[in-house]
């Protein structure tokens, strides 16, 4: 983590409600999460599938990032993405499941 | 429930995760929400504590009623509003939970 090509993470636990909640209601952050809950490994960025341009993607990354939800870390080149879900969890218990779990739910 | 002078309600499993959001999003309309989940009964419009004029609680009350998450009913002259807890879990479960517990969370 001490790589100053990314920038601070804050602490799940200093991170309010609105702010998640700010986060969450876009659907492309939304599908970061869940693409990141479902797999079995951290994932770059280039890697997701998502209906939106890098810089986008970029900026959905730093608001998921800045709401306490994801670490990003450098590996080689690449900018890697990993869901923070222990520490969140820690933070706000049943809410991230309970936020996936829905998107499931048919329309 | 049959009175002309409130629309439908729709069927919570029929709003998507989206809707229910946006309409969470808004820290008045989740004040709402948390103040129908104290309350030991339900609450009329103008009784809630809120930081918004009359017709801005109103258009709150109705993105709510939209998102299944309140029923409003008249009693007498008095437009009255129940939180569908019992509905509303089960097309999401936990979610309602998790996200008034995380109110509480001090940020």
């Amino acid at each position: 983590m001490d790589d100053d090509r990314i920038p601070p993470h804050p602490d799940p636990r200093d991170v309010t409600l609105q702010q998640i909640l700010e986060a969450l209601v876009d659907p492309v952050r939304r599908s970061i999460v869940t693409q990141l809950r479902a797999a079995s490994a951290d994932i770059k960025c280039g890697s997701f599938d998502l209906p939106v341009s890098k810089s986008t993607a970029t900026h959905h990354f730093r608001v998921l990032r800045e709401a306490g939800l994801i670490r990003q870390y450098y590996q080689g080149t690449a900018r890697m993405n990993a869901l923070r879900r222990d520490e969140f969890d820690a933070a706000f218990p049943g809410l991230l499941d309970a936020i996936v779990a829905a998107e499931r739910v048919p329309a």
